[in-house]
């Protein structure tokens, strides 16, 4: 166990919510370590975390436990769950927040039921410190998953999770903008390799149309697009040195095409 | 002792000042751990900053220093304080960031003066550096407040610090919105109890008027404004899947009234 | 070595990055400790992340790691460098973000070329993770900066770095603006006492003039300005209870000058 424990909130850093947390883990597991991955998902933006918890989790050393709070269904019906891929953990809401790295990763899940690993006094409106904070500590002190309540067969997924492809082309989403503007797709290198190849392809997003991957945004002279495979392995689109959500107009959630050129 | 030292400050995270605090409190107390509670307080704001030790403190494992900088006085002659509730210490300026935690669970304070727990080196303008923080980190590391300096019988207090109730109702503020847009009064749920009990009520927040305090703001349809006891046990106002601040135009400071109705 | 990483980025905390810079240095040192200094320098501002490494950096214990990543020439031939200046360690790329604090301590530097203390799978865009980062990680475990390549003998320098004097006066920079809109010089008060002594001056910024430097602003009236020397040793301008920056419409980069009156 490596004894650490990660946050991934939309709770912001101006409220007391995420310290809070931290206080409830430091009494079930007092040498725990935190690392907060970001408290700046926007509100109750379930793609945002989801694309947040695949790009971090999979970095960290063998049995670190991330507690995931996006949770606008809280006080609804919406399944707590405890999750295990490949060598990581999680908790969190069963909203799809999970989607895109149990997608990829595959995933062993159970639904959060024993409530000996809970807090005593519960609220109805903030379960991170009173569900999710707990199991996360119980977690990372050596709580098997099993002891949590039932497995759960099949997670929440939402369709923006997974490209589709054909021979002529793939129909992928922007998934993620990030600081600086460049938008990420949910499209792997891999698969445009599989299903491009060395054929000549075009590139649409919004309104803007590319006709090339290069090696990086730098490659492009400044103020022109460029799409390239990304650090996390997906094509990205970014202007060098602008900023392309703005100067394309493009939302998260637009689509982008890859179209082989015949 | 704990040998944590939490920080809520309105220095922001884009300067250098909180990280300045921690590597002088480093060289007093090599081991100690830190938790940011926070540092976006907005500037100047003290009853933001009182909203926010109040709602976090009382988590915390005994013997935990919070560390409290936000200081519109500095350079002034307002008071440099520590102070010990229950088993929590604090350290701050006295200009009434203490008011809400100091009022609801008592306390004991001195004045710092004893200039030997101070940096020798000290500004007129960041006494969060020079003075605070260094405290901070002996009382971290086991110095007793007494040592600090002389008592100090009364510290600061702000009126909305406590509400106004008879047989009528309860007058009362709105202390707090969220990130959410949710608005937080400071009326705990026990004098509700006890001033209203079971009878028929009507809340008024702005324009608005509601006849019931509901489970959980799931309870109402989408849109819809509800009135609840939120996570800290204070009645809260908020619109489900909406933002009660903008759609019920309503801002921190405004009066919430809970009339019996006969 | 004090086993302390601090961080200085541009990235923000909403995107994965900084979490992933810090489990990629968990798995080379383990019992690391990090102190995040911003994550919040504006977007490749080389001259606000200069400011923020002078001021946080000299405040560690011995042997503590300065991971500076604000980037924009990332994939381009800028060099990736460390740096010993005094008795604490800095790693990122040489674009002039050092400038401050090199010009006025002094340095050893060398250029990243050992890829033995890199990431083996490397991406042209993200550096931080797969240069900056493990090389970080290393040196807090002990390895010498000279095992990370060839010495570099001079640093990018902007202009900005240093103020120009002489009989009549001194020529300085706004170097930085901080949250609550005071403008901070790169005038030291040292350059001050040398250059103009106890001569009747005024103080140019911006269409504002002022004829003295106060002890602290909170020795003017509210809502009018002053110049002081603030808790970093530069000449600062500040509108007591104000905001300067919005009231005297100045921005980073403007000049100020100081004449000596005859």
């Amino acid at each position: 166990m490596s004894r650490i424990i990660t946050l991934t909130t939309d709770f912001g850093t101006q409220d007391h919510y995420v310290s809070v947390m931290k206080a409830v883990m430091l009494d079930i597991i007092p040498d725990v370590r935190f690392i907060d991955i970001s408290h700046e998902i926007p509100p109750q933006d379930v793609m945002a975390g989801a694309w947040v918890v695949r790009n971090s989790a999979p970095y960290f050393p063998p049995g670190t436990v991330h507690l995931v709070v996006v949770d606008p269904g809280v006080g609804t019906d919406r399944t707590p769950v405890a999750i295990k891929i490949k060598d990581q953990l999680f908790v969190g809401p069963d909203n799809g927040i999970f989607s895109l790295i149990g997608e990829e990763f595959g995933y062993e899940a159970v639904k959060l039921e024993n409530e000996k690993f809970w807090r005593e006094d519960r609220s109805t409106t903030f379960h991170g410190r009173d569900i999710f904070a707990p199991v996360a500590a119980h977690l990372a002190n050596g709580v098997s998953i099993d002891e949590l309540g039932d497995p759960l067969e099949k997670l929440v997924t939402y369709r923006w999770a997974i490209p589709i492809s054909d021979k002529d082309g793939i129909q992928g989403w922007i998934v993620h903008i990030d600081r600086f503007g460049n938008l990420v797709s949910n499209i792997p290198s891999s698969l445009i390799k599989e299903t491009i190849g060395d054929a000549r392809l075009k590139i649409y997003v919004g309104n803007t149309i590319l006709d090339e991957i290069v090696p990086t945004f730098g490659a492009v002279p400044d103020g022109e697009p460029a799409a390239y495979i990304g650090s996390s392995g997906k094509l990205e689109i970014a202007i060098n040195k602008g900023n392309a959500k703005q100067m394309l107009s493009v939302e998260k959630g637009a689509q982008i095409s890859i179209v082989v050129q015949k």
